[in-house]
């Protein structure tokens, strides 16, 4: 499996569907780590343009692989060493490129559909199963700017709960898409 | 559907395997009160004996529900008057006999395989969708201690991911575990 997820604070919208660069979530670093370790995602990437918030999570990762986390929880330090910091998208894309020798696939992921070629689970799945490279791609805030959308080779299928509410947080909305990409691949998808 | 969610803050384990009450993340109130909004479920309950913790909790809810957080954000609004403050398991679960007329089924979920009656995702979510009011237990800190397994009628298996790392949040294992039971039970389960 070449999987690779980036979340995204740059471009994304705010409750306005302005485009901004939306700060950090510490959690947000521990929670998708820690799925990406128990998935078997290759990395985490953490996108942000801003050189404040990339400092920052590079000493909250420090802290736990390196600093006095890594000793006081090593199943932590073990997680967050997946995850990396990246000043783009494209930053990011190119890094996966040089290590794999293949462009990932870009697949985006949003709450509702938007414009773009659709891709199912199973499809998505099928693609990571046979081996593809994919980065996967979430947003923060209020959701991915157009933008990445257009750059996109793919757009998943929105999560759709069982309720017209829609309204998940990133954390649990990465959970529910990985697990759906390849949780279960072994016994059914 | 009649299925409810309880996130347990006591009793559970510390990361030395002491039974201890922890401490209310608010992170927490908000992905879980989202994601049961998204999935249909009647009610999450907080479980807290720790009577500073209820007002704490109770504060942030009543934030976001009548305070200032309700003009802000309708969709959070919305959310958060599905959640609701319990001292205890025991009160939580006849609060929703009261409620139902039947006392639920308890569903507890635990990230290892513990003793007691074991139960699949599909079996669990045949039962949830055949009407039956079901109580799913989840544990915060290092997982729901001993004494709730043996009160529960079932134990939901685990996770597992694809590696044998093995430690999600409990905001993460959450949407995982509530997506396999009815996210997708239309398409396939």
């Amino acid at each position: 499996m070449h999987l690779y997820a980036g979340l995204l604070h740059y471009p994304v919208y705010n409750k306005h569907y302005d485009t901004i660069a939306s700060a950090i979530t510490t959690l947000d670093l521990h929670d998708l780590s820690r799925l990406a370790k128990t998935y078997g995602l290759r990395r985490l990437y953490v996108v942000t343009p801003l050189e404040d918030q990339q400092r920052l999570a590079r000493r909250i990762l420090a802290h736990w692989t390196t600093g006095y986390g890594a000793q006081y929880n090593r199943d932590r330090k073990e997680a967050l060493a997946v995850t990396t910091i990246s000043p783009s998208l494209d930053a990011a894309r190119e890094e996966i490129a040089d290590q794999e020798g293949e462009i990932p696939l870009l697949i985006a992921t949003d709450a509702g559909r938007q414009a773009g070629q659709a891709i199912s689970y199973r499809e998505a799945g099928d693609l990571i199963v046979s081996a593809r490279t994919v980065f996967l791609l979430f947003g923060t805030a209020w959701g991915l700017d157009r933008a990445v959308m257009e750059q996109a080779d793919y757009i998943l299928d929105p999560i759709t709960g069982r309720t017209p509410y829609n309204h998940l947080s990133v954390r649990t909305a990465a959970a529910i898409v990985i697990d759906r990409l390849v949780g279960r691949r072994d016994v059914q998808i």
